[in-house]
């Protein structure tokens, strides 16, 4: 395997995707642009609408392992501002979350592969790609797996993989939880309207919801000391809304916020601590308070064990000491819908360190940038994963 | 003065301005409308820009004492909800604070002091009135006042008069303090964002608004037990906004509330003692804090002793046990622009009430409703104030 000769590409690669990117389930050009690349190297596609693609080369069918690898599709609703000669041209739509990055990697990776195979008919496992749709919005996962994606035959082992820009160069594979369990909370504070001016005929919703961001913030503090095999975790909350005018005491407040946590038991005791709190509260100020779940929680997955130490060896080989083994205290508090995947098989999260030094805007930022010197070292660290299993 | 035989102009009248309200200075059909009426009982009228009014009968004129009466004329962006036979006309404006009561009771009271000076030429005082625009954004009184309300000659007494819903069938009139001094102030609480997942590189600002929230419910608590002699007092947020996104630390939250008190002095503390407390939260939570004051506040006022001493008088004729003498402790912590004519001479404010039992609407709801049967009543005891002083 010789990546040099593919690094060109990769870069144009990346940079036609950057320069296009399509939000969630709208992935058609990108979806209809992986097709055609995959299908002129010998992939066959089955299609899973309305954008996603699995693909496989026929005649790797008759290997004994399968091993699946995801590539995201999907871009975020966010107005580019990075003057990036390759920037969005879509309004309004940025690849903000290294998915563009993704797809150039896996496309090349096939590549290497279909000639590889088409070469010496020699390449050790059966590879199924997997061109996921809608993950930001945690719907792709769910979707490719109704198609079958780990299934006939049942999958040996599952690879995602991202690039990060919080550190500069290098790879990190996190030993045990690789993902955290997250849900989007929202708390209704309800109270009594009343002129302030008669402040004893209402029930200030403000004041009640003032209690609720203190109790969050006191369960933030606490729960750690009194469990200290917690692991992290944080409850936030991101806005607050209420009242309608000043001199009236507010009946009605909305908090909207997330529960994190990188053990699910760690999760579900917040949960129930904070919904036990927020009884208390209503007690105390006679409001009625609700917390809501408008979606579905987003579990935790941890990686695999074997595939971690796969994952050592072939770090240290092709990134020497820039690779890194992380521990969960070093694990952003951030979910994945692969937790979807990991349910099904064993599972490999590996991130690719791509930051700028100076450019230190996160994920999801309309200045978010990668350092895309690191996509060839990607796809051999990957070729080099598949090919050690 | 025969009353009775004007009840029926009274509600006819008072029909007509509930049923075509205009808002603050855009009073222009009100005005006319008034304007009319005035100069065919005789008065001379200075109109005052863009839609005040100042009335005297020219025959009294070489009267001794000046005295001033005030009726408001402009109405509330609301939309009225009573399904009143005469309810407003007018899409989202409604006379929900009795100035339709007042100018139909001033009107009135104009045509019975026309109808008798014409008859006898003895009515004892020189009476001006005064019809105010945009009372209720506090700009009527700074402009009628600027146009010489209370001058040429100096006035010997103002009187200010209001329709109440809280309490049915009366009259009454405070001892002392007779409206409070409040300001709407807008506290800016300014964090750094940052994803919660990086909960250690934001400064969470509406943790920090949560604690001005408790900091404001703790100082109504506190400031009368550690200050005796403070009178009542509020300090009321009314609306809380802050936060963009569901997982990113709010960098800015804005809360909009009152502080009002009976006595300035003990308004001037608790803003002082706010200001003190957000200083201090700035320091606990790393947050910038500044609390603004749009617009200049409106100021107390107290009844003069010696018009009081009349108004009991007249009260206790006119009403009997229903004149209530009320306390600084009964005194709603409203505020009104008449304050600006308390400071140029004696004045007297009287509330007349007219509350619907069943009908518990405060004043500016959509559903606001006066029992108009007070009307000729509240005439009568008017006419006798000004006629004893």
């Amino acid at each position: 395997m010789n990546i040099e000769k593919y690094t060109e590409e990769l870069i144009t690669l990346r940079h036609y995707f950057h320069q296009y990117p399509e939000l969630a389930l709208q992935e058609v050009e990108t979806s209809a642009y992986i097709r055609k690349y995959l299908e002129k190297l010998g992939y066959e596609i089955v299609p899973i609408e309305p954008t996603g693609l699995i693909a496989e080369l026929p005649s790797l069918r008759n290997r004994e392992k399968l091993v699946v690898l995801r590539a995201e599709m999907d871009a975020l609703p966010i107005q580019e501002q990075t003057n990036l000669p390759y920037a969005s041209v879509n309004q309004g739509c940025m690849h903000a979350c290294g998915h563009d990055m993704i797809l150039a990697a896996a496309l090349i990776l096939a590549k290497i592969v279909a000639e590889e195979q088409r070469m010496q008919e020699n390449f050790p496992v059966r590879l199924r790609f997997l061109f996921e749709p809608a993950e930001e919005i945690g719907e792709g996962a769910k979707r490719m797996l109704q198609a079958g994606a780990l299934e006939n035959p049942k999958a040996d082992a599952f690879l995602m993989f991202h690039y990060a820009a919080d550190m500069t160069f290098g790879m990190a594979v996190h030993q045990g939880q690789a993902s955290s369990m997250i849900n989007s909370m929202q708390i209704h504070v309800h109270g009594k309207s009343s002129h302030w001016c008669e402040a004893d005929k209402g029930i200030d919703a403000i004041y009640a919801a003032a209690q609720v961001i203190s109790a969050i913030h006191d369960l933030n503090e606490s729960f750690g000391k009194q469990h200290p095999d917690a692991g992290k975790y944080i409850v936030g909350t991101g806005t607050i809304h209420g009242g309608e005018y000043t001199n009236i005491i507010a009946d009605h407040v909305v908090l909207n916020g997330n529960i994190r946590a990188v053990h699910e038991e760690t999760y579900m005791a917040l949960e129930h601590e904070l919904e036990r709190n927020l009884q208390e509260i209503e007690k105390q100020t006679g409001t009625q308070i609700r917390m809501e779940f408008p979606k579905d929680p987003v579990y935790a997955f941890a990686n695999d064990e074997e595939l971690t130490e796969t994952a050592k060896a072939v770090g240290a080989e092709v990134f020497g000491d820039k690779f890194v083994l992380e521990g969960e205290d070093e694990l952003f508090l951030s979910g994945d819908n692969a937790y979807r995947y990991f349910r099904e098989t064993r599972g490999l999260f590996t991130v690719f360190l791509a930051g700028i030094p100076g450019e230190n805007h996160p994920l999801h930022h309309p200045k978010f940038q990668l350092d895309e010197r690191i996509l060839p070292y990607s796809v051999e660290a990957l070729y080099k994963i598949i090919t050690t299993l």
